[in-house]
């Protein structure tokens, strides 16, 4: 693969340059009208992004999305039209609009870096800065970290699964067709190799790939002339598809046709364990010792596991990668965790926090995380902590520095939060990737400075 | 709410504007370059939008992003950057970027009307044309079937539980950003009043509704200093958040600021049931018997069913709406399933299936679809047929034109989707909408004509 595509910044698509400032929820504008009118906007303010929980049985979450929150904070500008609409609307007042009319993120983001393990607690993300400026963010930058944090977590789970075996992301026709881009990089963050989605490689630089069809095989008079066309049109390392009609015949036609150099076929149903080994052996029969299995017919990481003896290649994942394997979102929440304790321009930062009964109760002040290791280099707690960091945890803090004063310092290449990813869950113990459902493989510990 | 804004053509937003053609899977290119060169991609071909079942447990299908599919056949060009990276990555060959080049969609689409209900074997959309100007959609059109139909299908349940009760569509934060927009959107076929989300207000003319959140009350020194500020910001008639500390409190306090004319109270947190009574006496016995009441906190249709008898006036819905209600996407699939028996130009059209064992097997020829009446004018089956329609159906047919030889021709304001759901649903049997497990709730009949 083409490793300067992945470098940072991404090719900007067409979508990707536009606005993102209405992607908002209209509670963010009301409050920050009242709050510009009764003055406390100007509050210096730490809002936390974090998790109460992992979706039930999870070891382990992943954070992802983070270049694109850095991407959407530098979009996150109102355009004329959507001043109009608002005015016309009546979301906001006359002087809300015009602070909106010249907003431009001012303030400071830390956060984990992408690819980086988290646990229930984890700052995984802390912007500061005015309440105003940091109080509109809140709906994008979650949109952006509960999508993406969940397919990575799912294709952790996979490529754990998956060993050293290539997977493809193939769920595109499964997810909206913009969340299916943000799936396929965040998949590859946590260890895909690939996807199928066009736009995932024209505006993030991510190999691309894909053949066939049932419906080339259908198109054509037989499967052989499919075969032929397709072979005539792509060579022979190409990757037939061999289950439109009868399994057997299919590979007999396909190595007549492109001899025993063809590249791979791919089984898209029935039972792949069972099929996978007849095909192997009626592959080498034939001499297409080389010639590769690929497999994508409903996969998870549960039947990417039981594939695990199978004599399968590559495995292509679609619909339970985009869906999350059953978690389709993260439970992140934008919490105000700390705030000036008064209107005067100097006033110290206070923490903050929701009291009510309930489970929604949040912990205050402005946090820092950090990964304490064993005598043996594996992860034994998830500190979280206020205040200074103990000197035995200063080179285990997790959060870097995003965006500096507005301006963007985090951006980094998406081969950098995949070697993050891989490094962050082998520093777990074991125990993170066994699929069975369990706690979070490590607790997290609260150190208050 | 602002009738005329729901008409067609909705507003443009900036990112529906952009280039849709890349939103494919790569194998939807490299069939076609297979197919140019073989001569096939000339041959007249019928796809077909169906489901071979519905999510587990459900009832019943909702027909949603049909008028998303046709802005987005629309928007179907490649752009000459596009072709670019296309021609860099070797993607496909000269000739076919040539092709891709002048591509526009010059063929005919039939579908159900959004909002139609819809079961196993559906024929929900029919695209007809070369197999080359119609075998590239299939990425697209899936994308945005499968997702807003899951959301919408998710809303419907929650709407029929919600009875005449208000719903307001608020999971922007638990989605991808722009996967967000699409959900307000398909709540609102479904039966939603508003949404939270600006960018589908801006986009697609929906009510938008939002006011404030913890963060809010936080800013300030106190509760009654927020509440004060928001009442002088927004009016009396304004929502507040009532549980950020103490809920009985809360409610003294918000009607000592605003007066019995506030216009609601939100719970957000607790045991809804329970305080939700406790508050409506509250509010009661403080004069405020006009003063609603919103409920906000993890609600799914569950959730809302069992707060049908709760002094509850309005429901906001995120998480669980967004995400499907479990069921995240549908299993819609793009199927050849007739085309030429020749290359020549007037060749006619032969049915093709798959055929190979496993559960993917499909149904040949170009299809109708029907809902049969009973003599109560309630649906007794769903109709699915081949060749002419019987003519006590003719009446009865699902699909409607949507475009015609490459022409928009199906575009509606989304207040007709919305009004055709409502009408769809009422014809189902009654048990349509209980909420517990069960099969479809009219079976699918296969005519052949």
């Amino acid at each position: 693969m083409d490793a300067a595509l992945l470098s940072a910044p991404a090719r900007t698509a067409d979508s990707a340059a536009a606005s993102t400032a209405l992607l908002t929820d209209r509670y963010e504008l009301t409050m920050l009208q009242a709050a510009l009118r009764s003055g406390a906007a100007r509050r210096r303010s730490v809002f936390e992004v974090f998790t109460r929980r992992l979706p039930e049985g999870r070891r382990y979450g992943v954070t992802a999305g983070t270049g694109r929150v850095l991407d959407a904070v530098e979009a996150f500008r109102f355009t004329t039209p959507q001043l109009d609409w608002l005015s016309d609307q009546q979301v906001v007042d006359e002087p809300t609009l015009a602070w909106l009319a010249d907003y431009r993120f001012g303030g400071d983001i830390r956060g984990y870096g992408e690819g980086e393990c988290y646990f229930p607690g984890s700052p995984v993300l802390v912007v500061e800065g005015s309440f105003a400026e940091a109080v509109i963010l809140e709906t994008l930058i979650l949109s952006i970290l509960n999508y993406d944090s969940a397919i990575a977590a799912a294709a952790s789970r996979m490529s754990a699964a998956a060993g050293t075996r290539p997977l493809i992301e193939m769920g595109a026709r499964r997810a909206h067709e913009q969340a299916a881009v943000s799936a396929a990089r965040a998949a590859y963050v946590a260890g895909f190799s690939a996807t199928s989605d066009l736009q995932a490689g024209f505006q993030y630089g991510l190999p691309t790939t894909g053949t066939s069809a049932h419906a080339f095989t259908l198109l054509h008079d037989s499967e052989r002339d499919a075969f032929t066309a397709q072979v005539e049109s792509m060579g022979r390392r190409t990757t037939l598809l061999i289950d439109t009609y009868d399994l057997a015949e299919a590979v007999r036609t396909a190595i007549e046709v492109a001899g025993p150099e063809l590249g791979a076929v791919r089984i898209d149903s029935g039972d792949l364990l069972m099929l996978a080994h007849r095909v192997r052996r009626q592959l080498d029969d034939l001499g297409a010792e080389k010639t590769r299995i690929t497999v994508t017919s409903d996969l998870d990481e549960y039947a990417i596991a039981a594939l695990g003896t199978a004599p399968v290649d590559g495995y292509g994942v679609g619909t339970s990668l985009v869906t999350g394997s059953g978690q389709p979102t993260c439970s992140m929440v934008y919490k105000l965790v700390a705030r000036a304790s008064s209107d005067a321009p100097d006033a110290p930062l206070v923490p903050v926090a929701k009291r009510s009964a309930g489970a929604k109760s949040s912990r205050g002040g402005r946090k820092w995380g950090a990964r304490r290791l064993d005598a043996e280099g594996v992860a034994d707690a998830e500190v979280v902590g206020t205040g200074p960091v103990p000197a035995e945890l200063a080179d285990r803090q997790l959060q870097i520095p995003l965006v500096r004063g507005g301006e963007v310092v985090g951006r980094e290449p998406l081969a950098a939060a995949r070697e993050r990813h891989i490094r962050s869950r082998e520093q777990l113990p074991m125990s993170a990737t066994q699929l069975s459902k369990g706690d979070p493989v490590i607790p997290t510990e609260y150190v208050t400075g």
